[in-house]
């Protein structure tokens, strides 16, 4: 199966979840905003929790509730990302951003669901033994709170009233909790909940999340708003330091391929079976949106 | 030792376990955010989880994480509702609320890893084993999301622009989420522990939730902002609904007396064992903040 084909079939059967998840409660505008959130997106996260499992011999069925917890998780930190006293964004995976088509107070409310709602899928027993599903717990909760994603976005707001932009480092630091972190855990559920060793999937993951903000921050500048689905040209226009501020776009390409080849690299243990994986990272720097 | 040594003792011992928490990066305005909010209160809820522990034979240092999770959930839904979005409320116990000390972005990002933290907090393995633990995630993420609190909330700003005020059971479903839920919880984390049936101790805390809604409906006409460390009147200033407009000032003493008995029959079973739950009832409809 090409790679394209296996991110729509991933995609598919952790939206068929998520439905699964928020079918009750039809009339509650909050569910309705929580539903409406969880629709579209590239699914990478939800790939990498499914192809880190297939790897350690563990079927979509019994990995899907992970991937529908990532999927839920990130979709609450877009919805609080985009709000007015955030990034104030209008416009996110090509529709009206939460807080536009409802309101302020029904975009916190149903951000603040999804995360409780991510905690909660970890917790069906289709996962498997009690101590995997805990450990799942503990790595999403690391990822999330504020020495993870929370910290990148204090970071992110604390950097637009800063005096002097970022440096690479720091602006390494910021990606590495605002977008690396989940998907390091993403690329690490699979064995966790094989009980194997994360440590391959981790540098993998590592390299794949700095090499997709970097690509991010290209598609800043080159990318178009009909193909990404949320306005561009933000970071540029904000004076913002970006990866591409700093290095170049010429730079910022050379250092997304070099760790699409550290990435690739780092999974060669696994020899042919990690395929798919590699397709992922050279997708993560070609794609449009 | 009186009621009220005890809620001290315990309230000083959950404050230890979140101290400890989030006693890393100092540095960062999202933590010292998150600090500033576990201070303070009544305690009651840490209270409840580490009784119903002590109840069934578990020692308070074996359920003290579970004490700070649920104090540090309820924090995060004191920081998000105070939001100008939600309730727009500038003083909470006795001090300016996040959005006011900080700001918006601030207080949006640390309720958002206050939740988190609640759930890191129950991985902690001195709570036992891991299907107790993730027994309590899963009824911790029951009691706060789209089904519990957050709908609580959600009914609560869906009143202010509703054309008729609520009646007396759909204000009592509103707060069976928004404060009742989590007060349930607390109260069975200590038999979820323990493995043994929550049910009587779901039965006490339905009725001591109401009453303690009910208490602070009364204290909004009848408390000052002195003591209470909040806005008073603003409920009757709005024109909504509560247990006082719809019962009557007497009429709501009555039932809120008439819910504690039922919460002492309700722990009857324990016999003498109940005492310190008896007096956190009674404390519940008698305080003053």
């Amino acid at each position: 199966m090409s790679f394209p084909d296996l991110l729509k079939q991933d995609a598919a059967l952790v939206q068929a979840r998520l439905d699964t998840a928020l079918a009750t409660q039809d009339d509650v505008p909050v569910v309705q905003a929580m539903r409406y959130a969880v629709q579209g997106g590239k699914r990478l996260r939800a790939f990498l929790v499914l192809e880190s499992a297939r790897l350690h011999g563990i079927a979509p069925e019994a990995a899907v509730a992970a991937a529908a917890a990532v999927e839920a998780l990130h979709a609450y930190s877009l919805i609080h990302d985009d709000l007015p006293c955030m990034d104030d964004d209008d416009l996110r995976r090509g529709l009206p951003t939460v807080h536009v088509k409802w309101d302020e107070a029904t975009a916190v409310l149903a951000g603040d669901a999804l995360q409780t709602l991510a905690f909660e899928l970890l917790c069906d027993p289709a996962l498997g033994a009690p101590d995997r599903r805990l450990a799942l717990v503990a790595g999403l909760a690391r990822a999330s709170g504020a020495e993870g994603m929370v910290l990148g976005q204090a970071l992110d707001i604390a950097a637009e009233t800063a005096a002097t932009p970022l440096t690479l480092p720091e602006i390494t630091r910021l990606q590495a909790g605002k977008t690396g972190a989940l998907i390091c855990f993403s690329a690490e559920a699979g064995a966790i909940l094989a009980g194997a060793d994360p440590a391959p999937l981790r540098a993998y993951a590592t390299a794949l999340g700095l090499a997709f903000q970097i690509a991010d921050d290209i598609l800043d500048v080159e990318g178009d708003e009909a193909a990404t689905g949320k306005r561009v040209g933000k970071d540029a226009g904000a004076g913002k330091a970006t990866f591409v501020s700093l290095l170049g776009l010429e730079g910022a390409k050379n250092r997304a391929n070099a760790l699409i080849g550290e990435a690739e690299a780092a999974v060669s243990p696994y020899g042919d079976r990690a395929a798919a994986l590699i397709a992922a990272a050279r997708f993560v720097i070609s794609r449009q949106s």
